[in-house]
C-alpha cells in the first residue's frame, strides 16, 4: 500500500466508506452493546470492579481494531485507557481524541422503559446507559478509523493517531488533570478531537467550536460571635445575611452585565459574523425554556439567548445560606452567611486575573464588623478555537461529506470541561466533534443514540484522519489558543 | 382602718415600708429559694408537671399573701395564675400586672457554679435559674402588697390588684393572647404593670415605657422547575438566589433606612426631649458590643446606637438559603430560594399595614420568570407609653423614694413581648417595671438576682399602689396609646 504523503491517496471516498460502514455496522453495534453491559458508574464505590473491567474491555477493543499501543493507566481513581497507532509518515499531525468510558447511575425504576445496562435497539436507536455519553461516541472511532483504512487502502492511519478514555469523568475528573500532566508528552498533539458532546440536531449537523471556563469560590461572612437577638440588637450591627444579599445583587449592573471592575477585561468579543452565524441557527426560545425547566429568560443587555450561554462569561450565585432556615420564624441577627459563586468564562478571560478581581471586588463590599473568608476551588479554562482554524476546517468539511454535503453550523458548549485540561497541558487547539442530539438524554432515563448518526461520526472520522494532513501541512503547530 | 380616698392616707411612709421590708426580708426570700426550687422549664415536655407545680405554688402563695381570688387558668399548653385583690374603694383604678413562672432550661454542665434549681445566697446575690427571669420579679410583689397594706395600715389594696402569670413565656407564649381574649373581662385594667425586664444597671433606677412590636414573613422564590446546569443555562434564566440577595440589598437605602415605600409612615418619632434623656444615659458603646458578641456597629444614619434598638423600626434578615450549601462547589442554577425577615416596628406603625407595603414592594422586586410567595406570621404590635403620663409618673416617683431621691430615667427595650397582646387585648397602657440588671445573667448560667435591688422593687410596689389613684384621679380611663 501507499504510505506517501500524497492528499489524493490519503481523501477516502465517501462510497468506499459507506460501503465498508455497512458491511460492519452490525458487529460494530454488537461490540458497542457489549461494552454497555458494563455498569461503569463511576460515581458507586460498589461499582468500581465495573469501571476497571469497563477499561478493560476497551483496551481489548482498541488492540482488535489495530492500534499498536493500548494501555490501562492508573489513577488515584479509576483507571483511564490510552492507545497510539503511529502514522506511516512522521511528519503527520498528530490527533489526540478524547473521550470518557464512566457512565452515569441509572436505575430500572428511575423511569428507565428497559433495563439501562442492557441494552436494546428500536427504531433505529440504542437505548442504554452510556449509549451517547460516551460510549458511544468513543467506540465509533474504532469503526472510524478501520473505515479510514479502508476507503484509503492504508495500513496505518495518515494521522498518528491517540485516544485517551477517562474513567472519571462523570465525577468530575478528578484525577485527570494530574493524569495528562503525568504522560504530557505521550499525550502530545497537534489537535485534540473531543467526542463528548452533541450536535444542534438531527437535521442540523454542527461542529462546537468552544467551551466556556468556570471558576468558582465560596464566601464566608462572619458577623456577631452568635446568633444574636433581633430584637435587643436588630437595626444597630451588621448582619451578615444582610451583607450576603447585597454581596449578590452588587454581581450585576441594572443590564445584567457582570458588575465586578475588571471582569471583562481581555474578553475575546464575538465578531459580527460569529454572531450572524449563531443568528441563523434555528433557535427555538420556548423549547429551550423547555429544556432548561425555567420560566422566563434574564441576561445581559445586547445578547440573545444563545450568545448569553455559548459566549458571555457569567456571575451566577449557586447557593447562599445563614441564619435560620427552618420553619417558622425566629427573631435573630444571625452570626454567619456563606455565598457560593461560579463564573463562567470565556476566551481571554484568565482564571487567575479573576480570582483576583473578585477578591477586591469582594473586600469592598464588606461593611466594618464582619470578617469576610473567599476561597476558590481549581478553575478550569476556556477554551476557543477560531472559525478560520484549519483543523476546524477539516473538521466540517469531513462531517459534512457525511452528511451528504449539508453546511455544518457552528456551536459553543457552555458548560466547562476536562477538555481544557487537555488544552492547558499539551497547548493544542480543542474541536469537539460530537454526534449525539439533545433528545438522546444525558444523565436522563432512556438515554439512547441514533444509529443513522453514529454512524454519520464513524464517516466523519473516517475522512477526517485523510484530509487532516493536507489540512494542517502549512502549519507546523497549531495557532495558539484564543484563551 | 380607713378606707376613704385620701392621698395622705394611702401614701406609705419610706421608713415604714422599710421597717415591714426588714421585718419579712428572709421569711420571702426562704419562699422564694423554695419556688426556684421547682424546675418549670416550660420547653421542655418532661417538665411539664414541674411547672404545673409551679402555678400551684404560686397559688399558694398568692393566697397566704391575703389575695382573696386566686384561680388557675388552664390553656392548651401550660397553666396560668390569675389573681384579684379588689381595693375596698370602687372607684379605684385597676392595675394588672404581668410575669410568668416557667423558666429558661438549666444544667449544671452549661457553667453552673451551683445546680441551678438549687438556690444558693452569696455576696448580697441569689443565684439559681429563674431567680431574676422571673420568679424574683414576680414574688416580689407578694411582698410589696403587703409593706403597702402594712404601711398605709389599709387591710385591702389602694388599687384593685390583678396578677397574671403565665408559664409559657420562654416558649414564646403560644396560647397567651388565646388566654387574654378569654379572659378580658376579668383582665380588664386602667394600667399594666410588667415585671419582666430590668434596669440600666444597680446605680441608674430607670423604668421602661416602651417595647417594639414585630412583624416577620417569609419569602419563597421559584425559577426553574429544578436545579439546572449552570453551564448550560446560567446568565440567560433568571436565579432566584440572585433575586433573594436583591430582594435582601433592597431592603435597605445607602443610609441604612428601609427603603420599603411607606414604611415609615405614621411613625411616632422621638422628640428632641426623649433623644436628650436617651443621650444622658452613661451608655459605653464598646460594652454594648461586647454584650452584642458583635463587631461594629452599623445602622440608620442619624440615629445613635440606643435610638436605633429602642425607637427605630428595622428590617433584618433572619436566615436565608437557596442552592447548594454543602462543602464545595456545585454549578447550578438553583430551583428556589427562601429569605426570612422580621420588623421591629415602632408605635404609629401598623402591623396590617406594614405587610400590606411589604407584599407590593416585594412584587416590585421579582422579575418575570421566578414566582413567589410570602407568609407573614402573627405580629406582636408596638408598646409605648408618653412619658407624661401620669401612670409613668408614679412609677418613677415610687422607685425615686424607693431609690432614695435618686432620678428615675426612662429606657425603652428593642424586643418585643406578650405585654403587647395585653395593652391590644385590654386597650391598656403598659409600663414596665423591672429591678434585674443585665450582669443576672437571664438565660445563661448563673442566673441571679441582687437581693438589695429585689428589695427596691418590693419597696417601689409598696408606695406605687399607694400614690396611684391620686396620680389617675383626673383620668376616667388612662390615655390612649400611642401605637
Amino acid at each position: 500500500m501507499s504510505e506517501t504523503p500524497d492528499s489524493a491517496v490519503h481523501t477516502a471516498d465517501t462510497r468506499a466508506v459507506r460501503t465498508y460502514i455497512e458491511r460492519h455496522r452490525s458487529a460494530f453495534l454488537g461490540e458497542l452493546a457489549e461494552w454497555l453491559r458494563i455498569p461503569s458508574v463511576s460515581a458507586q464505590p460498589e461499582r468500581a470492579a465495573d469501571v476497571r473491567r469497563s477499561a478493560e474491555w476497551l483496551a481489548a477493543a482498541l488492540g482488535r481494531t489495530g492500534f499498536p499501543v493500548v494501555e490501562i493507566w492508573e489513577t488515584d481513581g479509576a483507571p483511564a485507557v490510552f492507545a497510539e497507532w503511529p502514522s506511516g509518515e512522521p511528519d503527520a499531525p498528530t490527533v489526540l481524541v478524547y473521550g470518557h468510558h464512566d457512565v452515569q447511575p441509572a436505575a430500572r425504576e428511575d423511569g428507565w422503559h428497559t433495563e439501562p445496562f442492557e441494552p436494546v435497539v428500536a427504531d433505529g436507536r440504542l437505548y442504554g446507559r452510556g449509549a451517547a455519553d460516551d460510549k458511544g461516541q468513543v467506540l465509533f472511532h474504532t469503526l472510524g478509523v478501520r473505515a479510514h483504512l479502508a476507503a484509503t487502502g492504508r495500513t496505518a492511519p495518515a494521522v498518528h493517531l491517540k485516544m485517551i478514555v477517562e474513567g472519571e469523568e462523570e465525577s468530575g475528573s478528578p484525577h485527570f488533570r494530574a493524569l495528562v500532566e503525568e504522560h504530557a508528552a505521550r499525550l502530545a498533539a497537534d489537535v485534540v478531537i473531543v467526542s463528548d458532546t452533541g450536535m444542534w440536531s438531527e437535521t442540523t449537523p454542527t461542529v462546537c467550536t468552544g467551551m466556556r471556563g468556570v471558576a468558582d469560590c465560596e464566601i464566608d461572612l462572619y458577623g456577631p460571635d452568635q446568633d444574636i437577638h433581633s430584637g435587643s440588637f436588630g437595626g444597630a450591627v451588621p448582619n451578615p445575611v444582610t451583607v450576603a444579599g447585597r454581596i449578590v445583587a452588587a454581581l450585576h449592573d441594572s443590564d445584567e452585565r457582570v458588575a465586578i471592575p475588571g471582569f471583562y477585561d481581555g474578553v475575546t468579543e464575538l465578531t459580527d459574523a460569529e454572531r450572524a452565524l449563531m443568528a441563523e441557527l434555528p433557535f427555538d426560545e420556548n423549547a429551550w425554556l423547555t429544556t432548561a425547566r425555567s420560566h422566563g429568560t434574564l441576561g445581559e443587555a445586547g445578547f440573545s439567548t444563545l450568545e448569553r450561554v455559548w459566549a458571555r462569561p457569567t456571575a451566577e450565585v449557586n447557593g447562599i445560606g445563614g441564619g435560620y432556615q427552618g420553619p417558622g420564624g425566629k427573631t435573630i441577627v444571625p452570626a454567619t452567611a456563606h455565598v457560593k459563586l461560579s463564573f463562567r468564562l470565556v476566551a481571554g478571560q484568565d482564571p487567575a486575573r479573576i480570582e483576583t478581581v473578585v477578591r477586591t471586588w469582594l473586600a469592598e463590599q464588606v461593611p466594618a464588623g464582619i470578617r469576610h473568608e473567599i476561597v476558590f476551588g481549581a478553575p478550569t479554562r476556556p477554551c476557543l478555537t477560531p472559525l478560520d482554524h484549519p483543523a476546524l476546517t477539516a473538521v466540517s468539511g469531513a462531517m459534512s461529506r457525511a452528511f451528504d454535503g449539508a453546511k455544518v453550523r457552528y456551536t459553543r458548549e457552555g458548560g466547562s470541561g476536562p477538555a481544557a485540561d487537555l488544552q492547558d497541558v499539551l497547548d493544542a487547539p480543542v474541536l469537539f466533534l460530537g454526534i449525539s442530539v439533545p433528545s438522546d438524554g444525558w444523565h436522563a432515563p432512556n438515554e439512547k443514540i441514533e444509529l443513522d448518526l453514529l454512524m454519520k461520526g464513524v464517516e466523519t472520522t473516517a475522512h477526517l484522519w485523510g484530509d487532516l494532513p493536507a489540512a494542517l501541512r502549512d502549519t507546523t503547530r497549531a495557532e495558539p489558543l484564543l484563551t
